[in-house]
Formats: structure tokens, sequence, C-alpha cells
């Protein structure tokens, strides 16, 4: 049976982990502070004392944490994956990261003898408890149809969308469509309260239109509650648009909009909203235009 | 029975006219040239010789033209609905036009002893011949509540928006945020394509989120399949996206991303394909980063 | 001698008006509220009842107005220059306004008969008052020629821009790029004082570098102080980049930055800043960054 | 005699170089290609094997090179800039980096026992053939006095911005103002172009007005001539307002007007003008407005 290593068991880690386990695949898993491994324990998980060791017994390791920084710390320096790594392990890196940092992680994996395939996930927590995220899997056809098994514990679908580095790609691509639709719908929604009109009668009409879709329905919906509790947070979404950014300037596609949509999640951090919902990129354009679109 | 009087019997307002006839009103059109009145003429459906006659044989004077110097025209100088407007009369404004003027016709209407109602609809070629556009209706309740069987027969969901005025804004609302999302869309692909994505892939994805909609679910398909036939477009997304923008100045709501679609919309035009379908936003963005999101 | 009528006697007008006294001209004068006329009147000037009398009187007519819609006020309706217009007047506008605006003033004026100049001036009250305004003139050769004179007590220099609306055109490209720079310096003050920069050391270093100007040392000097005092106000720069981006939109001249900027007053405009000198554009985004620019 | 050590001998740093020769400091330098180094050589001027050995010889090491990696790989790795600092050492990094490469290295050379200060200086080669570099100085006053005999070899004026890191946010906010600045002036003159305006009436107009200034005086003459040869090309200016959206992110000031300027010159480059002058910015916008502004 296939061993499986799971690093980084946050919001979105946890449940993903739990569905390997539910899938019964032998797991062990690893997290930077341990009272996130503790249910794990107590539910008879394996947990590894550190990154290398987890390595060390698992065939395939997947890996969900913070940011580029972290995976290369994960990878390198004293947490050691590296040093577990051989030529029967391979690397998932489940991480949202830039593409520089996901090549060069996989160089580091590859030449350490291990396959490497990258599949940041789509989705928030309740699409990662029910198993739905969307897997964008970037790989050798080989790699990534091994590992099928795996990620299909944790996703559905999961989407092979090319070679090494473009799983990273068409999550940032996805991001950066949501992050420039969020911002669009909160100066459309600030636009029309300035006007006179009433958030509950905006949305059944967008309801009705070519753009009726989970996200304005949902964020419509919580912004209409003045509800901004963290689903996916402004951070991450400005993190997002800043890699697509960066990756955009590389590859020589110039972004206006999105350009102008990142600078809004800036403002919206710039002004304490940070952590929370990615929908409280309206809270500064409210501020300044002198309207709420919370509902009475 | 009441007698409905239709002005503009354009792509939109010939198949909004036939929706009325088919549900039994007394009808009478007129359009400005004559060629799009024959078929009503053929029909056994009255024509008017001017707007003047059509208004003064009508109870409601539906109007639906090109912008706001069309409507104006129609009001006022030579073709003179404002002298057949009496008491009795009660002008349904139906073109997207500015909310300046918007105000500005609702106040002669009214001068001339007439009532109004805006109410611009949502909504391309194809929910105008099946009568399932979204009606977004301004003026007072007991004005829209008596044209509502009017409305009815060209529309589904009619949609009370607030006071006269309101439907318009409700259409630049509408607008802004379809404009918005096309040209981020468009972004979002122009990135993709640049990283190495597939088209393909990237739809499959985008079905599968927070943002799969009707917009993106057929811009894709035309975007791959090189089609940019007109369903709206470019032109009159640009025209759309500046009356929001004048709009938005007036009541103090900045919107820099919609000022960044609006210029990406400009560059279409400039391009020569301001006659093209809104999705040829993305042409120019294409040139630029050399990439294309046409399917083999 | 030239018999001068002069429209207009505001902040800018006034001092303008004075000047073609000074250089000895025959001057009329008309001003829409009477108190303004009355220094003219003490000083022996003549002054006219009606925009239509000052023509009649008139050999060449100025005149300067808050906007097209004033200007148009002034030729057609009850102000009657048209009215007063024969073959041996030349009417010289010196209003900003659109460049349809112009064309449709030039027009009414030609079938009346008379000459046009579109001749806004670039410069604010001092220069007004200096006469060193920067004259910038649309018009035939030989038109211009004739009222160069009269341009030349105001104006030093006055430049001769190409035909009718060329002035005006010349105009909106000077105040976008006035409305463009200021809004860029108020971004990289703020970035500036947010990185823990010193505004006075910020500009010392602009003024030794290839950016060492009027403007942004004489802006520089008020943001420091804290001093918001009209020299143009941010609801003229908000106007004016709302004409130039109308006038791009036309000629298919796509401006994502002069679009950007353009939404930066409006949030000026939006914060209560509409009647402050342009440099307050800074306001909002010391707002949002949590920073003053002002020195203690 | 104070030995200065001097490595980097680009457009930039090898006049900078030669002046520290010319002021009579014992010189020594390093290039990581020879041919560079060839003419120092030639003149007398001692040339190290290595940084590491050059930091060794000297008391006060200068470095102005590509970027952040580059200074990185200085002084760590193979090319041991840190091998050679004790406590007599001062490094004065000049090359344009971001903050938080500055303030890294900082803690490196620091930790390794020496003194830093950050220098980055404004101005193209032909201010750093003359001496007459603008000196942006971060660092403690007690070192950057000692260091200051140095720089005033280099530059002039030679301005302290505070402590370290100072200096390269300095920086970042000049190419900031300059990008911005730059980009507006393209939309400027293209709208202009696009409008019937002729670029020499309208550098005559800017010549005469409160944006009178080095940079739209040569660039204005530059683009005139359709001289697109790189005093400062696309490719760095792009890089610094990268650098500077970076820092203004972490800070907490959106800036969407810097936004879209990053953009355009991303445009610029995607056509392949980034190793032209940043002028070239103007190219992809005359593209896309189907106008030229170099004179017949």
């Amino acid at each position: 049976m296939t061993t499986v290593g799971f690093i980084g068991l946050g919001a979105m880690g946890a449940p993903m982990a739990w569905n390997l386990d539910d899938a019964g695949f032998d797991l062990v898993v690893y997290n930077r502070t341990t009272d996130r491994e503790q249910p794990f324990a107590e539910a008879g998980v394996s947990v590894a004392d550190s990154p290398k060791h987890l390595t060390k017994r698992a065939d395939v390791v997947c890996c969900i944490v913070s940011d580029g920084d972290a995976v290369a710390e994960l990878l390198e320096r004293d947490l050691g994956v590296l040093e577990g790594v051989d030529q029967d392990t391979t690397v998932v890196q489940m991480s949202t990261i830039g593409y520089a940092e996901t090549m060069a992680a996989a160089d580091l994996v590859t030449e350490a003898g291990g396959r490497f395939v990258d599949a940041p996930v789509s989705g928030t927590v309740g699409p990662a408890e029910d198993g739905t995220l969307v897997g964008l899997a970037g790989g050798e056809t080989e790699v990534v149809e091994d590992v099928r098994p795996i990620l299909d514990a944790m996703c559905e679908p999961v989407v092979h969308c090319g070679e090494v580095g473009q799983g990273t790609n068409m999550k940032l691509f996805v991001n950066l469509l949501l992050g420039d639709a969020m911002a669009a719908f909160a100066e459309a929604l600030v636009f029309g309260r300035a006007s006179g009109l009433d958030v509950e009668t905006m949305r059944t009409v967008v309801s009705n239109g070519a753009l009726d879709c989970p996200l304005f329905d949902s964020k419509g919906g919580t912004i209409a509650d003045g509800d901004f509790a963290p689903r996916f947070p402004v951070d991450y979404q400005f993190k997002d648009l800043s890699l697509a950014l960066d990756r955009a300037g590389e590859v020589g596609a110039p972004l206006s909009q999105t350009a102008a949509a990142r600078e809004s999640f800036s403002a919206a951090r710039a002004r304490g909203h940070g952590g929370e919902d990615m929908a409280a990129v309206i809270q500064p354009m409210e501020e300044t235009a002198g309207v709420e679109a919370r509902e009475e």
C-alpha cells in the first residue's frame, strides 16, 4: 500500500489529510506546530518528528503550506525534506506559490533523485472537507497518473494542466480571475449603492443574468450581512494577484485591470482588513464613497 | 384594450415588438427607416407615420433606440413624441442611456403631462426573442404596475429597481459588471496562454469553480473558436462603461478597475474591433502578448 | 480701435480683462452676476446689459466661463451672443470645454456669419494677473493673427496649435499631463512617507533630478505645509481629465494611467476635497495608507 | 589613505570608478568579466582577483551591479565579499535593489562585523561621468559621514535619506515618479497626436508650463527623433516599478496609477522594446492608437 506523507495541517491541509485517511491510505503527517497534529495522533495516524523522517517513510509527500519561503524551508535548511528524498519519492507540492518558486522546488527534488508534481488546489474549506477541491496538476503524465488516486481522495475533478509548473500557472490563472471578479463586483455594488440602488435588488438582477455564479451569490450575501469572516482572506488574494503579476511580467502579458485589482486589495490591507474575507475589498471603497452595502 | 406604441425596430426592438404583438396588445410601431417596419406592416401591425402620430394613438409608448441623443431627438425636435403626449400617456424608455439623459427625458414627459418609466433591458437578441430579457424598471410603483403586463410580454423577470432613474442605474450597474468581468476574463486567458496553458483546460477549470457562469462559458467558447460575430458589440460595451464612469463621477464612487476595463475596450475599438462582439476585447491583449487563445 | 467684449469676470477672467484694459483696448465687459462687474464700472469700463448687447458693440468677443453648458447658454437661449454676431464679429472662446462642445460652438458662430477661435489658456491666477498665461489658439491662421494682439495682452506666449478645435485639444493635452503628474507625485510622496522617508528630503531629491519643475516644487511645498487653498481645484482637474478621456475615447487613444488618475481625483471629490487645490488628491491616499506628508 | 574597492564596472560603474581614481583614492576594482577591468589595469589601477580579495584590501567596498540576486551572489556563495569583511570594512551598496534585499545584505555585512550603507544613485551615464549623480545614502550618520568623501567623488549632491534602507527607498521613490511621469508623458503625446496636434507644438507648450523639466525636454526630443537608444532602458524601469510596487504592498500604500504605468512598460517589453530607452514605452501606445509621434 502507498504510504502518503502530508505536511501542513492548516485550515485547508487538515481536512485534506483526513480525506486521505478516510480513503484508506497509510498516512503520516507533520505540522510545524504540534497542536494541529494532536487530533491525528489521537485517531491513530502516524505523526512524524520532522519533514525529513516523514519523507523517509513516505512514497508520496504532499505539502500545503503558507508560501514560497515556507516551501523552500521545508525542502532545504533544517527541515530536510530533500534529505529524505530518494528515487522512490514523489513530492506533490500543493501550496499556492510563484512559478519561479515552483520550478526551483522541482529542480531541487529532481536533483535529489525524486519526482515532482505541482498540484495546487482551487476551493475553500468547504470543498476541502467534501473532497471536491479542483486539483490543478502539473507534471509528466506518468507521474501525475501515479499520484492521481491520492489527488482523487482530496479533489474532484483533478485536472492535468500540463508539465511541471502548469498546475501553478493554472492556480494563478484561477485566482487572478477570482480576484479581478471579486474587486469588480465590489466596485459595481458601490457604484449601485452610491446611485441609490438596493443590494438585494442588485443581487436579484445578477442572479438572473449572464454572471450568475457561486462567487457573486455567496459574496453578495455575506456583504449584505456585513459578514467578513475569512473563507479566503484579503491577504491571500493580494499575495496571489502579486504572484500572478510577477509571472505576467515575465511572460509579457500586461494586465492593467488585474493591476488595479491588486491595488484595491492593497487598500483593504492598508485599512486593516487583511485577515478578513476577500469580500472585504469592498470596505475601503464604501468608506471613500460614503455608502454601505450592508442591509439594514 | 391597451394600445402600445413601439419605437425602434432594431436587432433588439424588433423581437420585443413581436412579443407584444403575440401577447395580443393593440400594437403600433415606428422606425426611423421604413425597411424595418415592412415585416410588421405585412403582418397587419399598424405602422405610424411619425413618433408624434404613434404617441397620439398609443396609451403606452415604448422606445428602444441607440443612445441618449436619439432619445432626445425622439422627444423633441421634429420627431415630436412630446407633442403627442397627454395625461393618458405613459412613456416607457427602454434604451440604455445615461442617468442625466434619463432624468431629462422624464422631466420633459412629465412637464408634457405624461407619465414616465425607465425600463432598460438586460440580455441579448436570444432573450429578446424568447421574451426572457431582464426588465429593469424605474418609476412610481403605481405606474410600473400599470405597465407591468406590457413589460411581462417582453421580459422575465421584470425587476422594479426604484423610482424614476433607477432602472437606468441598474442597467449601468449590470453592464459595468459585465464589462469588467469580460475584460478580466480576457486578461486571465491571455495570462494563461502566455504562461503555456491551454484554453480548453482553462475553461474546464473555470466551469468547475466559483465563477462558473453563462458569460464565461459562452465567451470562452467563442474566443476558442475565433468567433467574434457581435452579440453585444465592443462599441456598446465601451459606451456603457463610459456612461457608468460618468455617473460614478457624479455620485462619488471612484472605480479604478472599471476605468482600466474601459481603456481595454477603447484599445479594441482603436484596433478596429468596435463592431465585433465584446469578447474581442481580448484581441489587442493577444497582439501585445504575442499569443492566441484560438484553438488550433 | 478694436472694441473687445469680455464675458466672464471670474477668478481668471477678471485679471485677464484688466490686462486688456491696461493694453488700451476699448473694452466692454459682462458677467452673469453684477457684483463682479462693479469694479470695472467704477474704473470707467463699459458694462453691457447682456451678452447680446456686448456682442453687438464688440469686434472681438472673448469668453471664459465655467463649462460647456455655460458656453452653450451664452451662445443660444436667452443670453444671445449669437443674435449679436455679424460678419465683423470674431468670437474667441477661452473656457476649457470639450472638443465636441468647441466644434458645436464654432459651427453656431460660423453659421451666424462670424469667425471663431478657440483659445483656452494654461496657467493659474498668478499668470492671469501677470499676463503670462500660455494661450492655446485654434483657428485659421488669418483669424488667429487678427486676434493675436488681444491674446498677447493676456498671454505670453500665444501658441497657434492648428485649426479650430486644436486649442481645445492642446488644453486637454496640457491638463491631462498636469493631472497625471500631480496624482503620480501624490502616489510617490505617499509611498515615500509610508516607507519612512521625510517629505523635505524627497523634495530635495526631486529638485536635483530630471523632474525638477515648477509643479512639483510648488505642490511639494503646499503639501508639506498642509495648505490646500485652491489655485486649481480638484473639481476642475477632475472635469478636465474626464473631458480628455471622452476625447481619447473618440480618437482611439486608450489611456490606462490617465484613467487611474481620474479615479484618484474622483476619490478626493468623494472625500470632500473637490473645492480644494488639486494637490488635495493626496489626501485620500494618505488616509488609506495611514500616513501624512505634512511637516511637523 | 583610504583604500576603496569598487565592484561592477558597467556603463554606470566604470565612470564612477574613474571619478574615484581622479579624486586620488587608492582604488582597487573588480568586474565579473575581465574585459571591463582592462582599461583600469592599463591605467595602473589595481585589479582584484575576486570580490573577496578586493574586500580584504579595501577599507570601503562600493558595489553597483545589476540586481538583488547579483548582490546576494557577491556577498555569499563563491564571490565571498563577506569572507573579506572585518570590523574595519564598510560596504556601500549602490545597486538599485529591493528594500528587503537591501536589509538582508545589511544584516549579512553587519553579522560579519562590517558596517553598511545603502547608497543607490539617481542619474544616467552623463552625470556618472561628470560626478553629478544624486547620491541617496541610507545609514547611521557617523558611517555616512565617514564615506561621504568617497560618495562626493561620484555624486553631487549626496543626500542622507535616513537609516539603512532609506537610500533604497528613496531610489524607489525617485524611479517610481520617473516611470509614472514617463508613461504619463507618453499617454499625453499619443492623445495629442491622435487628436491632430503636432509634437513640436506640444513640446513648446510643455516647456512654457508648470511641468517644464529636463525629463520631458529630453524625452520629447528623442521621441520626436525616433531615437530610442537606451539611456535608461525599459527593462530597468519595469524592474524598478515592480520593486516599488512590492515595497508599496508591504507598507500599505496602494498605488493605482503606478500599477498602470508598470503595465505600460510591460507592454513595451512584450513588444520587444525592453532594451530600448524608457521613452519607448510610447511605442505600443502609438501602435494601438495608430499614430506616430515621430517628426517627419
